[in-house]
């Protein structure tokens, strides 16, 4: 298909096709390991400097937190503190009808905060700059793409061929469709073809243009029209609402008193009203737009959607105040298209990410995150298997993992969406009240899913351990578990969740999800219990005996010399009582001070209470396997050498 | 004197000599104040890369979140936790007798903790530079210096003429002494000569390399053997200890338990030692030197000290614990003089800073704090009478506060040193341990000091009240302290102590101090009490009207439109039955949402319990003046004025 021997022609490990969050956090995850050859391309010239995705659940700035960059998100991101509902009140006057914490108090250390994409993405490239990852190469679009399935299968091959264009620069700025100010018409995937956003593609273009890329693996991260997700058949599922939202970034003038609250505005008869205040003294508004005409397939024509409309559409919700602005930043519309891709791989060399395999309404704020959380699930998996330290087998849970996450994105999007969109309004209003509390109903439940810590992944080579149920680190299971009963608020499958600790060395107090940097190493956290218990020290001494030993996975699964995993030893205190020079080698080796922590109170910091939080018995402890990305993989007792070598070696290499 | 026609001949308004932390911090508080002319000089080439000062107060560290740049330190300094004590048992054998919590938990937000000078000088560095100030210009020294004292009274006179000459490469490159480890021998005060250090100076250059500056104001931030101060002709008085001490900047390998804590180790017989660990894997140790043989001047011979005699020295006291180290990053030696400058101006035209005015021992980890406060204090003042906001005669008041701030200083010292340096030793050694119980209950008394917030400047034209004796913010006065008992936490003329509030528009947990930033700008802190209230609310609205009026302080004194003072609210609360609206202007001015704030309770932080912490009563709250250095200069009530026209009338100009 491909001249090739006209163009020029290079390999490398990994092409990733998409310079947004999930393009940006692929290429990070991958500059950890170090070596690996990465190119990243995308068609626009220039980066993001207004508008898009703006939500930051507390998981995400845990990922970030584990990357090093947080603190430039708390410096300038804007925390979501509380909800407000208004809805007209018996006179039809808008009122406040209650208010609510906006997520649910520390389930994580991050609040819920808004940030716009521009600077996530500028913190993502800069992360993998100081790792010595790639830069991304902008102007460029892949236009022809093979895979040779007969070489799948063979780790080391190149079975994918890509060729590249460069594009003129006319092609690689998007159109403002005529408006002056910065507006994301032309991403909405409902009102724009994919034929449409291929037509660059079309043009011929002078071979000069072209280059060829072999590669092994290949990470469409190229948003909801993926050119990549076509190439592989995929198709997305789902259906679209006929409701349509515009969204408007500005500087507001309002006397409405919540405008920097997060608040739903419910109006009699106009439909409702989204406001989330952003950094700075922005505030993004999404309403309801309802008189639109649409066309022979039921889409709006974008040419009518203007600033100017979209106010005079929130101002009809929100009087009797008022509201003007005096900049608008940014603005859009969409249709809510709720679909997931049908598959999320083609024979575990091609992947799609992000957008491209899930779209859904961007008002709870879940699709820059879940897009940002396909790359960290999927990026180590292909390092591991690149650098020959796993089989090509743990692929397949990147599908299994994170599919299921969107469809139940899906579920959820579904039901805030359409109470959002006042699609109850067409039932009878209920004189008490009730589409609004059904919505607040609805909220509540939704707080913990919304901040991206209740992900549970479903047993796998990577998983040991069925769960039955949701959020068991809420509502422990008391008996049957196995060896979650070690540890039954370590979810097996979910996120390592973070409670305080002090380092026995210097007393400091940590968070202990901070000894799980994004640095592609497994963790063994080894929760020693009680030092000074007669019966719990040998246990302990025969632990680190045990690692020692030659066939231990320590030095079964190695990397020029280094060893896969790290040791963490959180014992139950009392500190004063314990020295480090308790813990013999592997827990601590000579001269290290930060692999010994304690479950006790701190002078200045609150009382993690970590072993009760964790559900670990202060005296016996247990030992808990977590995966490079933060998730649980295994729980066992201290003697379970034998269970966790063999579940080790499931899918690890020597 | 100076040959002015042969030279290039320039004017600024404010010349800064020395680069080191006071100068910086110089320069960053007058680039706030835009539009200053300002020249900053070094006579090093270099930066600091290793070694000097290292500690960072809790004030200090209000100061830098105050400017912006706290989170750079927060990410890489390493936090002091705890402080244990180590001394011969009964058996004469090393133990750790105690521990006690390394400062007093909560009085500042920011704990104490340690960082290379480097680092701190970079970041004062960048803020000075993200406001277009000034960069410093090495290799320059000045020779010659006079002042015009006729025209010290004219405002806008230059009364200091200074020839400036740059240095060869070799005259601004220190010398290590032969040793292959950067060191700080050359800097040591008591080690060298002011006649050694001039050396330079004297030598004889070439006309091309002078320049002379014609200048409103000269800061001497130019160390401890301050050319500026002696050609003041003030003199530093005091006294200096027999006592020598080595530093030694490394990565140990020891086998003592608390390396990574920081330690005061009293050996039996070899002196004592005391342990700082450092960000990254380095420790500081600061070791008590016997063996040296002094000459005439009981002056040690530099050249016979290397880093390889000091870490003798610390084997001996550390044993049996053995102690060697993987990595030098730098050492020096010092006698401790513990001196102050018998003045710290000339006509208020020439000041000096830092240690140019005060010399004291390393190890209470003071220097470079008390440093960055002169600075701190002086700036904004040259920039009030440089901008024409207030008269010369608050310039009075940088000696008349910050000399007494070193005094005590200096008298915390002696003890701190003596004890330190086992001055007891000599007396008959109590079998119950009387000496380290001195010493530590000398360290628990330090602790206020030592975090840097019990400073309190008296009575002056921007103080407004005396109060008889310290630490009132923990003693607080009952009874006759006038307006001091409208809020009894916030003591006048001391530092405005921050706890937390919540932002009326938001929900977001706020430390109050955030309110303050240096900006330059004076703040009136409202405490509205309770708003719900029938008899408040009529005062409020009655200050709001007063505030609104053209002589009120706020309209009275601007500077090119803009007010010099900003008014910040807090009211009582409960925030849900207040609204926004209820606060007219200048409270809180339409689409101003970082005004009013309420002392209630957050749904993820802890509670700031603000009106009683300061002790202002909740009902009838009053009135709270700020200095641009975030230091309280009066109390009143809502009604009161003319008291506070009056006040600020004493200093500032229409």
């Amino acid at each position: 298909m491909m001249d090739r021997n006209d163009l020029p022609t290079s390999e490398v490990d990994v092409l990733i096709v998409g310079a947004g969050p999930a393009g940006l956090m692929s290429n990070l995850w991958l500059s950890v390991f170090k070596g690996l050859r990465v190119r990243i391309i995308d068609k626009r010239t220039s980066d993001v400097v207004a508008g898009q995705a703006d939500g930051l659940v507390g998981r995400t700035q845990e990922v970030f937190h584990s990357f090093g960059f947080e603190d430039r998100i708390l410096k300038i991101a804007q925390p979501m503190a509380e909800f407000s509902f208004w809805e007209p009140n018996d006179s039809g006057r808008l009122h406040r009808s209650s208010r609510t914490p906006d997520g649910v108090p520390n389930v994580s250390r991050f609040q819920g905060s808004v940030l716009h994409q521009g600077h996530i993405e500028k913190f993502l490239k800069d992360a993998a700059r100081d790792r010595g990852g790639q830069e991304v190469e902008h102007g460029i679009q892949p236009d022809l793409l093979e895979i040779d399935e007969s070489k799948v299968d063979e780790v080391d091959s190149y079975p994918i061929t890509v060729r590249l264009r460069r594009l003129s620069k006319e092609e690689s700025t998007p159109s403002q469709f005529g408006h002056a100010v910065a507006n994301g018409l032309y991403r909405s995937a409902n009102f724009m073809t994919a034929k449409e956003e291929d037509r660059a593609i079309e043009k011929s273009a002078e071979p000069q243009d072209h280059e060829v890329i072999k590669c092994k693996y290949l990470l469409g991260c190229d948003g909801a029209h993926s050119w990549i997700r076509r190439q592989m058949g995929a198709q997305m599922e789902g259906d679209q609402t006929d409701f349509v939202w515009g969204v408007l970034d500005i500087i507001p003038q309002t006397d409405f008193p919540d405008i920097r609250s997060r608040c739903a505005i419910q109006s009699l008869n106009h439909g409702s009203l989204m406001v989330v205040p952003r950094e700075n003294e922005l505030v993004r508004l999404y309403i309801q737009l309802e008189e639109f005409e649409r066309d022979a397939y039921g889409r709006v024509d974008r040419r009518r959607i203007s600033p100017a409309q979209i106010l005079q559409a929130a101002q009809k919700i929100i009087a009797p105040y008022t509201l003007e602005y005096s900049h608008c930043d940014w603005f859009t519309a969409y249709q809510i298209g709720q679909r997931v891709s049908t598959s999320y791989a083609k024979s575990d060399r091609i992947f799609i990410l992000g957008d491209a395999c899930h779209t859904h309404s961007p008002k709870a704020g879940q699709g820059m995150n879940v897009s940002l959380m396909d790359a960290y699930n999927l990026g180590w998996k292909i390092a591991h298997v690149l650098r020959g330290w796993a089989g090509r087998s743990i692929l397949s849970t990147y599908e299994s993992e994170r599919r299921p996450v969107a469809q139940e994105l899906i579920r959820f999007d579904q039901k805030w969406s359409a109470l959002f969109s006042g699609q109850l309004k067409k039932i009878e209003r209920a004189a008490d009240g009730t589409e609004l509390e059904e919505f607040k109903q609805t909220f509540e439940n939704a707080k913990l899913f919304v901040a991206g810590i209740t992900v549970q992944y479903g047993p796998s080579q990577l998983v040991g351990q069925i769960l039955d149920h949701k959020n068991v680190h809420f509502n422990p299971p008391s008996v049957g578990m196995g060896n979650q009963d070690l540890a039954k608020g370590i979810p097996i499958g979910m996120r390592f969740a973070s409670h305080r600790v002090l380092n026995q060395a210097d007393m400091r107090s940590w968070h202990l999800q901070d000894t799980l940097p994004s640095d592609g190493l497994w963790r063994l956290l080894v929760f020693a219990g009680r030092m000074t218990d007669p019966t719990q020290r040998p246990r302990v001494l025969q632990l680190a005996h045990s690692l020692s030993s030659p066939s231990s996975i320590l030095n079964t699964y190695t990397s020029g010399g280094r060893s896969l995993f790290e040791v963490i030893t959180v014992h139950s205190g009392p500190r004063i009582d314990v020295e480090l020079s308790d813990f013999p080698p592997p827990l601590r080796e000579k001269y290290e001070y930060n692999k010994i922590f304690v479950d006790d109170h701190s002078y200045s910091e609150p009382f993690g209470n970590a072993y009760e939080n964790y559900g670990v018995d202060a005296v016996r402890g247990c030992l808990v396997l977590v995966r490079p990305d933060q998730y649980v993989s295994w729980i066992g007792n201290l003697e379970d050498m034998a269970g966790l070598e063999a579940f080790c070696s499931g899918f690890l290499q020597k």
